[in-house]
């Protein structure tokens, strides 16, 4: 199960360890096929996506709700969803190394995306001949047949064995919203437009996971589903594959050189979408999807309303008429988009006499937005440190640092992006030899520019929260 | 499985579905097993409880570091922890109507907590015999002996059939703490004492789910776990025990005389357990365990250690000596916690000539803060409320409502537990016969009094900041 990791992507995956960003899953256990766990720094990056995520999607608009639905459902959602028979990939054996693969990764990753679309399991094992697809691991050309392999978890709940009460971890948060979907409109009577977005764990049992956190078989999502009127869901189409493009660009500060939108050729489309855009990140392994946007036509509520018998219309009380909802679907990946920003604020910087590590991150993304450096760690300026840290902690994530030298301080708050460092000194609280000029003033120190500047104590919280904007 | 539901809660899930707290689970489908969706409102009281939470025990404390680790762990794992081993409850089925029931729950709604403690099965299943248990289906009283049932749900990982790739669902966050002590340590390096706090997703496919959100076979837990030096444990034990309870009833405002400590009493200890504390909260359904903190001396890293043969020693720097530290742990469960502030802010209040059901939510529990109502949905009216609204939704989560009477939108908002309703009208904007005093003026309802104020519009931001708190 193990992969080759790109090279390119190895500095930051040792950084991600030893600043306590993202370890190993299960390590003192040697591993689980890349899992990976979220560490002291790493929680608050995944945090602070999902809540700005949760604002700019849910709460600050008036025309979407917010939504947790379970993971585990009653196994009908995913007969109606085409999960049960259909959410699978083709499977190969190497017949030399008997090494297991996605024929149409190998496919794709020689002739380009969407060149499997459309082909059946005959066609593809063609493919595989007639263009010789080597084997990753041993460099041989012959394959068996794809064979369909389901991709859901399966376990069994309750304590009666053998009544099949087999159910399954859901592969996306999507459907949950179209189960809850007549319990919204029957109790909280939303009026169409509007949408549904929310946050949680899927899972699915992917047969070559790998390159870090970009494919990883627990993962956790970020979705919404949006019904609008029949005939307009192009038009919403069109505005969520802006809406999100500009939120990665113009909040999260993501380098647009880097991004791009592909939109899905007729050929490439599933049968029920009359439109999907990727947006794709050019990932040090190359171009990757980071956001499906997809409009889902009236088929999951047609599927759900089919299988449940249970209608799954939405009466308009202006035009008094009933439909079932067109859908529009911007789905997103929150470890894909992490990787995203932590592939884009890297960079090793060479300086003068000297090269340093740091993460450029957009001050709402950062995990630390303030450190607080005493020079020494004991009398007053430990003191009057200690005492702006917890002023500071008010507001923002705070970290106090007092191991070692100011300088390597720095380094390690760049390491973690940290866009201020605040350092106390004896000038700071009048300790020994100090310039009285700088009695009450701290130094504040900028990560990226690495310039300093002399702030009063007092009014250090307003010049921070002016300067995290 | 269906389990009766005490009709005092019938009330609050009523509420909670009418009103989009709280869906049942695929309900289209006649549900799963005790499962539950939190709907528009539900799911903004379980982000309020998991940031306050966060702020309390991980962000706000120096001695703190926070973790977001796998559901999916190397199964290992829970051989070391003893899970795999002693997971487990006791079975019985009725011999007269073959439903299926946990022997301890029985015996223990009839005798009082802690009567199982200790006891194995054969004493249990005499213990069933000579109380004359009654089956709570049919009300006979013969049972089988009772067996073991393990409470971890398994799936199986990878795409390689037959080779022991069995996982489970994690069935506490707790062990992906341990796993990744060393990783922390070594990478982190925090100081003893310090603390590691997760918050997320566990399974534990229980025998008789139910009490509404209670007691479900997917939850979400808070858990801390608190690593001292030996002979510290239970000075931090005492503490923790206090800061939870206080946090509970200072922070959050749950009701004292609903709460109580059970310390467990020496032969209900688990063997690893030098002190243990139940937070008992009064249901509607009697008492039941909300929070546990438990002393936990050094048995869990001591189990990875022996596991793994990898060292979970801590090096005191200062004293220059290496242990295997001890932990306390507080753990709680999201849900219960939520059922627990439903519970504690429900109320139907009879007033003069009417009554009213409101929920007197901690406003920092609130899922909205301020409902924003125009008199009628139309002209300069409509225009101000738009305008006060988008204002207000930079700071806070903010309804926007202009169906029905204000008065039948201000009885909406106390079933959402709203703290604050503003209502703009004719006097507001100066439109009609209107009272030339009270332009630029809204007027606010408080939830609990009732009562109403006239605010500036320039000052509302700051008035409803202050009335926050």
């Amino acid at each position: 199960m193990a992969k080759k990791v790109q090279d390119a992507l190895k500095d930051i995956i040792s950084l991600c360890k030893r600043r306590g960003f993202i370890f190993p899953g299960s390590e003192i256990y040697d591993g689980l096929a890349n899992t990976w766990d979220y560490g002291p720094y790493g929680v608050e990056l995944k945090r602070n996506i999902k809540n700005l995520w949760w604002k700019k999607f849910v709460t600050s608009r008036k025309d979407v709700l917010g939504l947790d639905s379970s993971i585990l459902l009653n196994p009908r959602v995913w007969k109606a969803s085409g999960h049960v028979g259909n959410f699978s990939d083709p499977l190969v054996d190497c017949l030399a190394c008997h090494e297991r693969f996605r024929a149409d990764q190998l496919l794709e990753d020689k002739l380009g995306e969407g060149c499997c679309a459309g082909k059946n399991f005959d066609e593809v094992h063609q493919m595989m001949m007639d263009n010789k697809i080597e084997c990753p691991t041993c460099g041989k050309t012959d394959w068996t047949k794809p064979r369909a392999f389901n991709l859901m978890f399966q376990t069994e709940i309750g304590v009666i064995e053998g009544e099949g009460n087999k159910v399954y971890l859901r592969p996306e948060t999507a459907q949950g919203i179209f189960v809850d979907f007549k319990n919204i409109v029957d109790n909280v009577r939303p009026k169409i437009p509007f949408g549904v977005g929310q946050i949680g764990k899927s899972f699915r049992n992917e047969i070559t996971p790998g390159n870090f956190i970009f494919r990883t078989r627990e993962f956790e999502q970020m979705e919404l589903e949006f019904f609008c009127e029949p005939g307009t869901e192009l038009e919403w189409y069109n505005f969520w594959r802006k809406y999100c493009f500009d939120w990665l660009v113009n909040d999260l500060g993501v380098n647009k050189e880097k991004l791009r939108l592909r939109e899905h050729a007729k050929e490439e489309l599933s049968h029920y979408s009359n439109g999907t855009t990727d947006v794709e990140y050019e990932f040090p392994f190359g171009w990757g999807e980071l956001w499906g946007i997809a409009s889902r036509t009236n088929y999951d509520l047609t599927q759900h309303q089919n299988e449940s018998k249970v209608k799954q219309e939405y009466i308009d009380p202006v035009q008094n008429k009933r439909y079932i909802p067109y859908v529009v679907e911007p789905s997103l990946g929150v470890e894909r988009l992490l990787l995203v920003l932590l592939c884009d604020a890297y960079e090793v910087e060479k300086l003068e006499n000297d090269e340093r590590i740091v993460l450029h991150f957009d001050p709402k993304i950062a995990p630390v937005k303030v450190a607080v450096l005493p020079l020494v760690k004991k009398g007053k300026v430990k003191e009057k440190a200690e005492e702006i840290y917890q002023k500071l902690l008010n507001h923002w994530n705070v970290e106090y640092d007092e191991t070692q030298s100011i300088g390597k301080r720095y380094r390690r708050q760049d390491e973690l992006g940290t866009p201020f460092c605040v350092t106390v000194d004896f000038d700071t609280v009048g300790e020994g030899e100090s310039d009285p000029a700088k009695l009450g003033y701290v130094t504040v120190r900028e990560r990226d520019s690495m310039k300093q500047e002399l702030v009063k104590i007092d009014e250090l919280e307003s010049w921070i929260a002016a300067h995290l904007i």
